[in-house]
């Protein structure tokens, strides 16, 4: 048999689509022993990390819980208890993550309608009524931050579409939850789902799910079971709820995280994160002009944690993403769909949108595309993402966000 | 809002249905940082838990790997891949986790026929024979390990009327795997799941499943597509294997956690694993019989990892449990469905399996009992399990596995 170490992966600097940087605290919490899923003691966490994503979904949705598994569990989460065989939706394409939710909606037995953009645009209003008309939609769903392509989907005009038409709303917000704005209530989102590994800054394996009181009606009124058990809201409730009647054991050392993940958070407070998370983006995307490098997403709905740019004519993509993580030991992610060999996407979620990572990282690109030989000016992309920072502080004096 | 303070919980000694008590070593793997779920780090460290996983599961199957939910998820990830909608099959049902597989298995819209057992016995093979009378069953599946009752069942004469039959034979090893002999190879298993808080003594978020050639053909040759995304082993199987194509965030921190605990499995043995839980079983059950206390799961079936025993009459069953969990911090669990308020479930699960948590718990039960009147001799129970023990002592002179 393989002789087996001791656990001993490489240091990364998390820049890629997710996993991102996780803060110490989080990954200490992580060690403290196990106590039972119906102990009281665990009660109070799980009363503690539903109060905390209320705060982070900014709802008062009694319904806000996240589901064991990863964020791909919490879309299959909304869309199973949602939607029965037969049902109309209207789903979002301008991506891989829309794409996914066409396959899960319609592996539920969905007569599924796109409403399409191109890949890197964010999907125009009328691409959604136009997917709505003649049809009774039992719901709309779109995603907030297409992490395949980077791009920015504004919500509140589409929520407003869906409603009129009498559809529930829902959002997936993998890679926006905690590092861009989300308001479910006040943008009229009935459902919405995240992950824990992006703007979150903790380990994969949870997926943050709220359900508003039109979308826990829909779940009330279904007349067939929810199609898989282990996600069956219905019955998961329960357990989070006052009843506390056991489901399946919950994943206790992943709650520990997510409750201090989300502490983080609510110290930090919301907007100054948002800020935070807009900042270095604009300093990522300083460095990347002086380098030639042009972004994939459309401009004005560029996410700031989700940096989709095209990769420069000639360069070869493996061997640049290899040399960052060999030499630099900095992830980045790689094209996906569409954008296979034809992107780069630079991650700055959570602990990892920071300035030291903006900067090392604009130094090593630029270092290996010098020897890729690229034209630039040397020593441009650090010196124009500084700038960023040194204006931000000036204003600092005047905004204590940035200090 | 509120106050939210450094995570404390109670320290707990987890003599419950799960989790158990996690070994430090396993708390340490959790705080290593994270790397991403395609860093060429962690596609080694999933060979590693993927070889990990076949020594335990004792099978040659290349398909042996975690699926990212906790133990129903595996139960799940069995059903929704193998079973299409009006495929007939069988499943013993004793007890909860058999009644949850029905459940799960209808919602594939499976036609279920069901063998059954009184709750705390095992299913005899001819229950399983009438099951199947007249039916061409695509799966016959069963609980090796009720964890509601305690019921140890036996496999491979099921197995081989399950072949017989042309069926595939699908196990549940939840609590099974790593605390009693588990044979998927030599048993004829088709299919097994399992879970990480069990006897693994990993925290719970991790289904271990297995699928052996016969099993994995049927994958292949399904007409329809697996209702779940998540959980299609058609997709996830490309992830674990040579293509690594992304398909979910695998999470990270758990499988560092698997790895760890499973390494710790390797380091003891197998056969010394087993032949420990039986040891710290016998002592609890003689401990336990000085109290007159006896068992509601069948003799010479009973499983070492989960002692089910009737609760005295007259003994009030949560003061009990309140005053073990408040005076002296251990965890036990109650009945569960047909068992509630008649039975304790006593874990000795993986690191929980031990000495002296068999003498600590026998001391705490006494004292709390004898306030409740029950009638018994004093200080005879740890006496009589210190007996088991050290005879045991005695026989390791010439039997290493119990040094």
């Amino acid at each position: 048999m393989t002789e087996l170490r001791e656990l001993n992966p490489g240091g990364r600097i998390l820049m890629g689509p997710g996993p991102s940087d996780v803060h110490p605290r989080v990954l200490r919490a992580m060690s403290v022993p196990l106590v039972g899923h119906l102990d009281p003691d665990f009660l109070k966490i799980m009363d503690e990390t539903q109060e905390l994503l209320r705060h982070v979904f900014q709802t008062q949705n009694r319904l806000a819980i996240p589901v064991s598994g990863t964020g791909s569990a919490g879309m299959e989460a909304c869309l199973v208890n949602l939607i029965e065989p037969g049902d109309a939706v209207v789903i979002g394409v301008n991506g891989v993550f829309g794409e996914r939710m066409c396959d899960v909606a319609s592996r539920c037995g969905a007569q599924v309608s796109r409403a399409e953009a191109e890949w890197g645009r964010v999907i125009e209003p009328e691409a959604f009524q136009k997917a709505m008309a003649g049809k009774k939609a039992k719901l709309v769903a779109t995603v907030h931050a297409e992490t395949s392509t980077g791009a920015h989907q504004p919500l509140p005009d589409v929520a407003r579409l869906a409603h009129e038409a009498g559809a529930l709303f829902v959002v997936d917000m993998v890679t926006s939850l905690g590092g861009a704005e989300v308001q479910v209530d006040a943008w009229g989102i009935d459902a919405a789902y995240s992950g824990t590994q992006k703007c979150l800054s903790c380990p994969p394996g949870l997926a943050p799910v709220t359900f508003g009181p039109r979308a826990v009606e829909a779940l009330k009124a279904r007349k067939t079971k929810v199609q898989s058990w282990y996600l069956d809201l219905t019955m998961v409730e329960k357990y989070w709820g006052p009843d506390r009647t056991y489901h399946h054991t919950a994943p206790i050392t992943m709650n520990y995280a997510l409750r201090e993940a989300l502490r983080l958070v609510r110290e930090e407070g919301l907007e100054a994160r948002w800020a935070r998370h807009q900042l270095n983006h604009r300093a990522l995307a300083a460095g990347l002009d002086a380098l030639g490098i042009r972004f994939w997403s459309q401009e004005g709905h560029r996410l700031p944690m989700l940096n989709a740019v095209v990769i420069p004519p000639g360069v070869d993509d493996l061997k640049v993403r290899k040399a960052l993580l060999n030499d630099y030991h900095i992830e980045i992610g790689g094209g996906l769909g569409a954008g296979k060999g034809k992107v780069w996407r630079i991650g700055l979620m959570g602990e990892s949108s920071c300035r030291h990572h903006v900067l090392y990282f604009l130094n090593a690109l630029e270092t290996i595309l010098a020897a890729e030989k690229v034209k630039f000016e040397r020593g441009a992309a650090a010196a124009e993402a500084a700038a960023v920072y040194a204006l931000a502080i000036r204003s600092a004096r005047s905004d204590p966000r940035y200090a």
